[in-house]
């Protein structure tokens, strides 16, 4: 019997992946400038550089401004200007400031899901810029709780688990990201509703509970989610 | 009759303003280099770049170094070398990656005051830095909740009391700043125990709680805030 339902919110909820491709190519353009961006020695070096930041900087577009920032300097040895800079700055800014973009479907899926259970929101990124993004969506108030954490692992749901009370076979989690939203709840003990998002989809599939497990029901947009809650549990 | 007491954690269990303000006091010695920072056209410039970012890119370490970023590049008017802004980056991972240093006693403190109430910490700043710091601290064992918030204010601290099914009064905020430990927790009707940083005492001075309040107490170091709990409700 499920009695609490999680989403996601970055590309499941609302548009996000596309603003950072977006910004990374208009990176890749800049800094092409300095360096030849498909070079793979320089793809190494960026890639380092990102990964190295990710540890001490965590996920979201401060993070990335902050890494591209540095994965400029040190790939153009210093050469690149400080105008440049500034227009790597503002890719990040951009992302921040962009309205939020509902998925198609989705407002009437979570009232749906949340006329029948109690519902919360788990998401990863900025602190700012999420809450932002939560207050701006128009169903925060739909939501018993917003946990806005830095990490979406087996750690980080068994906390909000418990904080409800709620045994993990009662629980389902609905997002876009195997690794993020699906493999950690399964492990737990939990059920899943898998929503690929189109950018992430090659990426995602690096991951991989199994496709057909008992606990994961995979949906193709938001007007499927209703039903794949009733049919965990 | 108190049933919850919170903690602050920035400048309250651990210091913090001090890495920020050696940090300020070091990119002023780089900008230096460009441009007379004394001056106060250039004061005001700086604070008008990092007041904007406030908005959108909230508290904490990661967001004052994009600010100190940006300010370099607009009040050198480009010509900054990009090794420095390198190093004005190095300033805002340095801050990053400073180990955890608890005040005096407050280790005493908490454990005191836990032996005979729910204890919370609510906190705010980068999502990822603060939850290093809570987890470096040692007492994170001791929260019933660590929460971590992008603004300290009414709204926030009413959403938390809520959770947990606390009236008000009978909360208490144990933290050493008057704008967001005490002033929305005496608002809601709570208590407040006050206890000064010595470096941000200046700038707390102007704001204001009358220093007499019914619901504040105010403690000089960690050891006088067990009592001072007792003192509340």
């Amino acid at each position: 019997m499920i009695e609490l339902v999680g989403f996601d919110g970055d590309d499941t909820l609302w548009h996000s992946e596309g603003h950072f491709r977006r910004a990374a190519a208009e990176f890749d353009r800049i800094l092409g400038r300095y360096v030849d961006v498909r070079d793979a020695a320089v793809r190494t070096r960026l890639n380092a550089v990102q990964r190295a930041n990710l540890a001490l900087l965590g996920y979201g577009a401060m993070s990335m401004t902050l890494s591209m920032v540095e994965t400029a300097i040190e790939l153009s040895d210093g050469r690149i200007d400080a105008r440049d800079i500034q227009r790597v700055v503002d890719l990040g800014k951009a992302i921040l400031r962009h309205p939020v973009e509902l998925l198609p479907g989705i407002r009437d899926a979570v009232d749906a899901v949340a006329a029948r259970h109690r519902i919360i929101l788990v998401t990863k990124g900025d602190l700012l810029h999420q809450e932002r993004k939560v207050a701006a969506c128009g169903l925060a108030h739909l939501f018993q709780r917003i946990e806005i954490v830095s990490e979406k692992d087996e750690t980080s749901y068994a906390r909000v688990l418990g904080e409800f009370g709620i045994a993990p076979d009662a629980f389902v989690m609905v997002g876009n990201s195997m690794r993020s939203d699906v493999e950690p709840v399964v492990a737990l003990g939990g059920w899943a509703i898998h929503m690929p998002y189109h950018v992430t989809w090659e990426h995602e599939l690096e991951h991989g509970v199994p496709p057909r497990h008992p606990r994961v029901r995979r949906v193709q947009a938001a007007s499927g989610i209703a039903d794949a809650v009733a049919r965990c549990g």
